[in-house]
């Protein structure tokens, strides 16, 4: 098989690993931040566009694929990587979350999860087993297990009954499994229970095996102190060896605390979703470009960034195009936001290299308080 | 004066002439097609792609600038070239046309235009020396004067009151104009008679004495007959030295026509508002890319096309983009459809270059004919 993981460097004065994956389209240097590429397209960029941003790996949502166009689809016509002309890594989730996401359309059994679609309304049914089958035939790099999110708030009898068969259905995921050039990761939930955490991590780590972890049910509504709190312990626990992945997360100052805690892997639809509506990450400030005051505003979004955004247009033009509902609003926005995720890691995997990351994230999350209160 | 037209060579098969635009922005080979950057942007492009594609010279519109963001805060942001990031050539045209489309929205007096702006329905009044105004903020390389949009059908009574004052105002924007930098051209209406049309000739012409003459007044509903027949014989009597230009036109087909007239420059939204409709343009047929059988199409769109999309998507991907809505959809159409208008362009001048226009014509046209019957 060819996927591994290697950790490079530890930083002597935080939890922060600089690392590497190495997978059948690549290597990925680590930790990494993963732009979403929902319906297999990166929202508002093209495939060369996101690589020459910075970005080494991608996540696809197996529901949306396994629903649109279909995987047999994507399989005939070669796989994911080819249909979307994308031929750096993919990371593909297992549905698990959109299912759970679609509330009352969905039943979970023992067996798997029926739903309807929210495309039409079809009936569906996703089995552990079928998960890794779509995943196999999208021929990811990176596949994760079904797995039932916990609800927030859960008392610890649902939450203990929802860990359970999640356990189960990891279990099953691996079985499954037939692909030896794709990776498989488990994912950890257990609501906001340490106790339930560690029998998680117990479970996956120790009797089922996986070639990483993920922390899943968490920014699913929980106070950011519980977020924080349980990634903190369930990290603790995990394997050192292997790759960490916090589910869903998040913003900057979110993705900076939990690489101190030992995360190696994010991804999160913050960058493209914030820059559609306009909302603009610089070194300095978030940006709500539709604001009078940029109207006449000759200065580039962020004059510290070398985006192609930053290098060619002013905040006037920015606004126009973004009151004026002009398409290429949406490419100039995402492009930037893009780039200043794929910038911050490179910051953070700089500071892990220099030693110095506990520096860094003081510094930087003194910087966003200062923007806040400003 | 920067400005100035030559024709590099005369096809002996047919009326078409290949020639050559100077501008203080650098050279325009005819005969061109002008993308449209309605509101200083061609849809869903970055400028660095639409130059790309083969584009030489935009069409922007005064109408849409001076009510969003205002000319005032272009001229101050530098222009309209910098603005945009588009250091090629840019005609404007002068509002005419769009006050036109607004209906009952306008009302027409000798002095100008007072309309209700589609934004927010303020009220604005745009006379022919303010047109000029706008235009020469903006800092376009080609101006066109104000003018009236004789409606379709209209009498001969109606389309010469109309006339009158399309060529009154004709002479105030000449008059208006001062910055030297920049072209103006004339706009001859007249409607579809052929005795009308000769007098916005002459007067145009020989009495006031332009840098260019644009047909106005048609493909606003007339059979394309008429269309065909008034743009011959006008472009006959138009005269020799200057470049024509006929506005909103088109259709491939009614290129490739009205370039055997002598018509040197075209304008229109089809090939960027197609391709957001999924509506593409090939070498061999239209494709609607929304239908069925393109569901597992591995296949390019054109096989003989070289712009990016062609040479790195499926069928079947691009049929996914349009119906799941994603944004790159409409990217990768807009490339195709306006790097076809650019090949057809390029196919256009060698045709006449070689000499062999008329021959070239009849077999795009019997090639088109027999697309269609398919």
């Amino acid at each position: 098989m060819t996927y591994r993981f290697e950790i490079v460097k530890r930083d002597p004065s935080s939890g922060a690993r600089l690392g590497r994956l190495y997978t059948a389209h690549g290597e990925v240097n680590t930790p990494v931040f993963m732009p979403v590429a929902t319906q297999g397209a990166v929202k508002s960029l093209a495939p060369e566009t996101v690589y020459d941003l910075g970005t080494e790996l991608i996540l696809a949502n197996t529901y949306h694929l396994y629903l649109r166009p279909g995987h047999e689809i994507i399989e005939k016509l070669g796989g994911l990587h080819r249909f979307m002309n994308w031929s750096s890594p993919i990371l593909t989730d297992s549905g698990g979350f959109q299912v759970y996401s679609l509330g009352t359309l969905r039943k979970i059994n023992d067996d798997g999860v029926i739903f309807k679609s929210h495309i039409d309304g079809s009936k569906h049914f996703i089995s552990p087993e079928l998960a890794i089958e779509i995943q196999e035939a999208l021929g990811s790099d990176i596949m994760m297990c079904l797995d039932e999110c916990t609800s927030y708030p859960a008392n610890f009898k649902d939450a203990e009954k929802s860990l359970a068969l999640t356990l189960n259905w990891a279990r099953r995921s691996k079985t499954a499994k037939k692909n030896r050039e794709q990776a498989l990761f488990g994912i950890i939930q257990g609501g906001m229970y340490p106790d339930l955490r560690l029998r998680a991590v117990e479970e996956l780590s120790q009797n089922i095996g996986f070639d990483g972890y993920a922390l899943g049910g968490l920014s699913v509504g929980e106070p950011k102190e519980d977020m924080k709190n349980i990634t903190s312990l369930t990290t603790a626990l995990l394997p050192d060896d292997k790759p960490r992945y916090l589910m869903g997360v998040g913003m900057p100052e979110d993705i900076v605390t939990c690489v101190d805690y030992g995360i190696d892997m994010f991804d999160c639809v913050i960058p493209t979703r914030c820059a559609r509506h306009g909302l603009l990450f610089t070194n300095h400030e978030k940006v709500v470009i539709r604001h009078a005051r940029y109207r006449d505003d000759d200065s580039p979004l962020d004059g510290t960034c070398d985006c192609y955004t930053c290098r060619n247009y002013s905040r006037a033009y920015l606004r126009h195009l973004y009151i004026a509902k002009e398409i290429l609003a949406m490419i100039l926005n995402t492009i930037h936001n893009v780039r200043y995720f794929m910038h911050l890691m490179e910051s953070i995997r700089t500071a892990i290299e220099d030693g110095k990351y506990r520096e860094f994230k003081n510094s930087f999350l003194n910087k966003t308080d200062a923007a806040i209160s400003r």
